[in-house]
């Protein structure tokens, strides 16, 4: 059963903790898995009552479960910069204490814009509310993505948080790791020898990993103009993708073993400034609906260079890696939204049983991410009717076939695992930096944007540098 | 375009005449797959019209193309030893020849009991009907299963076929070699490297072959009881199978080099005496139909002792496979029918991510045959919601999913194959004495038979002999 503690959620009336962070605790709370005596403390800057909070919110379907669950939830007025608003949430946990509600265990999740973390973590650690090592339970400190705009300023943030907090109190999300698929690149990987022993340079021609979206930028222009592709997708969500494919076994399941072997991948990853592609996408038409050229979204900068795609190769210039190119592409506004990993083994030398073009199609191991989460296989078999010659065709599990169920939200098992003090699923500090490093390496590069129209696969450029 | 020639099919009366091969012609024809000038000679010793012997046929669906099919189908009496027979049946080719139908390339396909074969070709050849090498066209012969009973007769037929003909003229049939996916075996094996690299003793825990049967000897009792298992099943359909698993990839997809590789397969076959359970069913019921006691069938022995059941564990004792265990087992009457090959590989060591039974489960590749053609690979994944432990699941590929039709039938192959002149899909003679080395050797351990109710698994002993 999960530990009872109390849940502090910061920017709690925006749409991160609206749309994802209470509603995967209301469904934890549906299927009983919080503690009775789990509360949550919604804290944000307007003046609400918890009646006006609770009616801001989206009900799960089942009325009676939602009205216990709101049960569980208050709401908290407060400014970040301003110290008396502090010492009210600290008396109002004191006086949950004295009701009876054990406070000593928290959870500070912060929803709010990173340009808020310092202030917040400064006034909570000043005011005694979250800190180091506390007498009884423990603080631990969520912080939401992006850590940081590049090595330096993700740099100062951590020193920042290592100032106050220790390490292992400190809870990264980049919440693509919460998937179960991701997370089952290892089981994938270390428990099936057939695929195992063909891990490696020597086997493997080349990796891509793609996570394309169709959506485009609509209302998060302002955001997304200050940050690109490059930092919003390629720094975090596909370096960790990246990291799960090429890192060697860990030692343990443990948090730091397997964090520690992220590290030791991102460290040896090397930027060819010449083998990037990025784009930036026009007006178009997604799914027949029309989509505004980018320069024209609102918050986004006059003649903005800002690329919302990008494709790169990667060399992970390691012992098992050494020579096989890792291509990652990512986009928004494209015809096409899903994200998978594909490793294409080399393919057996056409001696016998090769088609008219004297080729063998190669093994392909395909990891769907979404949506479908599953795995399929490109293996070569013999066409119906024909005389020994081999065809490619896939076979394939999902997820959703086995199971009659979807899979859970990332959210809901992020949280479960803070409250749990399981950090697996965390961006440790080192995986934080050496990301930056080689994202750093990647925008240094200044490589020109091309137009692509959104409802295209992306830039032409890119066609010619990513394999099929 | 397939060649004109004329097809004799002796024991044109017989159910596999009439219930396999005549079918397969029509459909051949139905395709187009026959040229116009192709006839076919229906040769048996009951005196019949055409009229009458085309009524005796099961007509395809569509009644014009059945029309026009049976306008090739002549019937012709002989009896099998009678002399004058065979001069009335050259006088016929003659003038059909005369006729203007080119009768210089024939097909003889033996569909007669098997004691026949060696009068018939004797007569065939005497009269020159059938020789050993035609000035103009080809002749050939093909032998329905089974060769020989024990290698001595083997042996023996073989000495008569091959004073009159070439092994180049010679079609041994066994018909699991028709099926698609037998065929496919070589290209899934030589065309993915994923499974190749695998396809070994250092990788490979072990090999099943299975071959399960619904069907009781109904009606065959008679030569099913001087057969048994072993002869009917092991010695051709499934040995064949272990060769096709176990062989090394041939220098090219010529028959001869095919045939040879499969030889140095079934030349280092070892039999343990030990290895062996035996089965003979008793009443039952399958699929809720009564199944009469295999000894009170029809045609049975009183007290037979032969077997309907077989599993035996062989050791192909060469250096790819040395250490290696075959388990090849089959049945009649049993509670589900199918034919698959399942390469069991070693499991990975249990490091991380096992279960709680501290045991990982193999990956294991199966390759259906009958019913639902396909293949399908068992591998680990991370459950659901769990933890890092594995849980094996399985992809799969099915023909019928994508092919949207129904694998062709096994005679069509062949009966087009004799045509064309490529004995890839018949057994050479080297295949056949081997087997029945290996065959022999089973036999004389003379293992007593275990009873099995009908629609069970299999004998009790045979569970505990068989891995999973």
């Amino acid at each position: 059963m999960a530990q009872q503690c109390i849940v502090l959620v910061f920017g709690a009336t925006g749409d991160l903790a609206k749309k994802k962070l209470i509603p995967a605790l209301a469904n934890l709370h549906a299927k009983g898995h919080l503690h009775k005596g789990t509360r949550i403390l919604a804290v944000s800057r307007r003046p609400l009552t918890d009646a006006q909070y609770h009616k801001e919110l989206l009900p799960i379907k089942d009325k009676k479960v939602w009205a216990s669950f709101l049960k569980r939830v208050s709401y908290h007025q407060l400014d970040f910069s301003n110290r008396s608003d502090y010492l009210a949430l600290k008396g109002r946990l004191a006086k949950m204490q004295a009701a009876g509600i054990d406070t000593s265990r928290r959870v500070f999740h912060l929803a709010t814009l990173p340009e808020s973390f310092p202030t917040i973590i400064e006034q909570l650690s000043k005011e005694c509310i979250a800190y180091r090592a506390p007498k009884e339970g423990w603080h631990r400190v969520v912080f939401e993505k992006p850590f940081g705009h590049d090595l330096s300023s993700a740099h100062g943030l951590n020193t920042e948080i290592t100032r106050l907090f220790d390490e292992n109190q400190v809870y990264r999300i980049d919440h693509y790791l919460g998937k179960e698929l991701v997370q089952n690149l290892l089981v994938l990987r270390f428990t099936n020898p057939l695929f195992d022993r063909s891990w490696n340079s020597q086997y493997v021609s080349h990796v891509t990993i793609r996570l394309y979206e169709q959506v485009s930028v609509e209302g998060r222009g302002e955001y997304y103009d200050k940050a690109g592709a490059l930092r919003d997708m390629v720094q975090n969500h596909m370096l960790q993708l990246l990291a799960l494919t090429a890192m060697e076994m860990p030692a343990t399941t443990d948090a730091h073993d397997i964090h520690y072997e992220k590290v030791k991948v991102l460290k040896t990853v090397e930027v060819d400034p010449k083998q990037i592609v990025l784009g930036q996408y026009t007006a178009g038409k997604i799914n027949r609906k029309s989509v505004t050229d980018y320069r024209k979204e609102e918050g986004v900068r006059k003649g903005s260079t800002t690329e919302t795609y990008a494709a790169v190769k990667l060399h992970v210039n390691n012992r098992r890696w050494h020579g096989v190119p890792f291509y990652l592409s990512t986009g928004k506004a494209l015809k096409e939204g899903y994200a998978e990993i594909t490793i294409t083994f080399k393919e057996a030398a056409c001696l016998l049983f090769c088609g008219a073009d004297s080729k063998l199609a190669p093994n392909k191991l395909t990891i769907r991410i979404q949506p479908h989460e599953g795995v399929k296989l490109q293996f070569n078999i013999k066409e119906l009717l024909s005389d020994f010659s081999a065809t490619p065709h896939e076979m394939d599990y999902h997820y959703d076939a086995e199971f009659r169920m979807n899979t859970p939200e990332a959210y809901e098992r992020l949280l479960s695992d803070v409250i749990k003090g399981d950090r697996t699923l965390f961006t440790s500090w080192g995986e934080v930096e050496y990301s930056w490093r080689i994202t750093d390496a990647l925008r240094k590069a200044r490589v020109p944007v091309q137009q692509y129209p959104a409802g295209s696969t992306g830039p032409d450029e890119a066609k010619r540098f990513l394999p099929d």
